[in-house]
């Protein structure tokens, strides 16, 4: 049997031991477990890379405490607007959405963009009506309310203050999954609420190909977390795969270069999951933490939050 | 005195001999010359790359020969969504904007965007309320009516296809711009109206940093045209980006990897412009023609259409 892998985020930030509670730090590495066991037995039982990152990263859109599906945090306007994408490395077929109200998890969404359309990225109203086309689920605007989220949103909603997910206070993330499965086909997904108070209806690096996520069987699978704006300028997720491509890095030398290295001196906090063809992962982070797990054929199930 | 360079386009794809009236290619021809040449005056009395591109963009948006700004073709809705993108080699810093409606130039607000905004890449009505807080100019709908485009998208409009600027009779393309500057920095802005018939709010690769849109002073400077979707997946001016920087491939063999031979296998039609530090030049297209020009200190002007 071949190897199989995933590796999962839930955003990467200024995540401490004093930012959280022992209840609050239990209830995050028992959604990330939970996650990463669901995942991971779409693998052991056959199932794709990509029906693997879906399902791990619709597990997480559905908890309230991380800033994807349920738990997204308030734009300026008072609404939820996600962004995701999802990326086979087999075909290099996408899918990918941003500004979407309403959708209980948007990364359903993406696959279905990438099973039946011609197009690979599609936007508010736009991608809501396809949503509907395909039988994707919605939910009315009080399953993503969440009172401390709120609370959040009203503090600087009245500034022009926009608070990355994990810059302040108690931390909520981004999340995203990376996967090898059986066939030695690889796939990654992200899904995300974005900022607290953005507005402009601004577009972060999640649902940009190459950007948040990329995903290709010649190199890696790569989710990113962190602050977009330098992730989508550094065209991260697709700089690593490069760095492996025409520099002959491994996995780990190119995660290291471009977020231990490029991503410091650019100013761009955060991290990313990344897995290879072979099976190797690399989970770095230049912040204080990164919710994060892994699990393959030969390492057993790692959850983590804070650095080693 | 440095070298100056500037290259422009006005899209890709099935233009032969046959396919223009001999007005209409002297039209192309001429809007083509008086872009190139406005951009290129720009660097010649020492602004900045940033500028030229700009400029030279914003007589091709102004013009209703190609799709992008006043030419703009009609989405499935009757409407026009146009998205653009600029980026700086020297900083890179990068403005982006999605299905933004009425603005007379688009590329001016990603310019906005660049200079005022934390954030890099804005869509819809967010993007038109920072439009407004920055002076970008409006024009009513019947700005952006032209009676030729109106008939492409009557023909298609109760069916599900959707048009390629280039894929069918008259054409009309995408638009952008490269440029080097005396100070030795390079810029890259696009310009679209996307699909004729496009629905579902979708994007393409021009307002993608990565993309359809990158410039960077170590490598080069990159505007695409084409088929979207399949220059999203690829990641195609970042991918010519670090042949160059990873693989040591000069700015030609980048290109022609990357567009005559990579997007070819992978059923990507179309083309792109780019120039790198030293002043070199490049604009390869796979398809039967590109709206093309470029300048330099040391190249006098050429304009063309079709394969030489």
């Amino acid at each position: 049997m071949n190897k199989l892998a995933i590796a999962i985020h839930g955003g990467a930030g200024t995540i401490t031991p004093a930012s959280l509670t022992p209840e609050l730090e239990k209830a995050y590495r028992g959604a990330l477990s939970r996650a990463l066991e669901d995942g991971y037995r779409v693998l052991t039982e056959g199932g794709t890379a990509l029906d693997a990152v879906e399902l791990a990263v619709v597990r997480l859109e559905d908890s309230p405490l991380f800033n994807a599906g349920k738990g997204s945090v308030f734009t300026k306007e008072g609404k939820h607007e996600m962004d995701a994408a999802i990326m086979c490395g087999k075909t290099l077929e996408a899918g990918a959405v941003a500004g979407v109200r309403s959708i209980r998890n948007p990364i359903r969404l993406t696959r279905a963009i990438l099973e039946h359309s011609d197009h690979v990225f599609l936007s508010g109203y736009g991608a809501e009506e396809f949503a509907r086309k395909y039988d994707v689920a919605f939910e009315p605007e009080d399953y993503f309310y969440d009172p401390y989220r709120y609370q959040q949103w009203r503090d600087v909603r009245d500034t022009d203050v926009f608070m990355l997910d994990h810059s302040k206070e108690r931390k909520f993330g981004t999340v995203g999954a990376v996967a090898l499965d059986a066939s030695g086909n690889l796939a990654a997904a992200t899904s995300t609420g974005g900022m607290t108070n953005k507005n402009y209806n601004r577009i972060g690096d999640t649902p940009l190909i190459g950007a948040g996520t990329y995903a290709n069987n010649t190199t890696c699978a790569i989710s990113c977390t962190g602050h977009g704006e330098f992730f989508m300028r550094a065209v991260v997720a697709y700089d690593v795969s490069c760095l492996m491509e025409y520099k002959g890095y491994t996995l780990q030398q190119a995660c290291d270069l471009v977020v231990m290295d490029k991503l410091v001196k650019f100013g761009g906090e955060g991290g990313l999951i990344a897995v290879d063809a072979a099976g190797n992962m690399a989970l770095p982070f230049n912040s204080a933490g990164m919710y994060r797990g892994c699990r393959s054929t030969e390492t057993d199930a790692m959850v983590a939050i804070y650095k080693d």
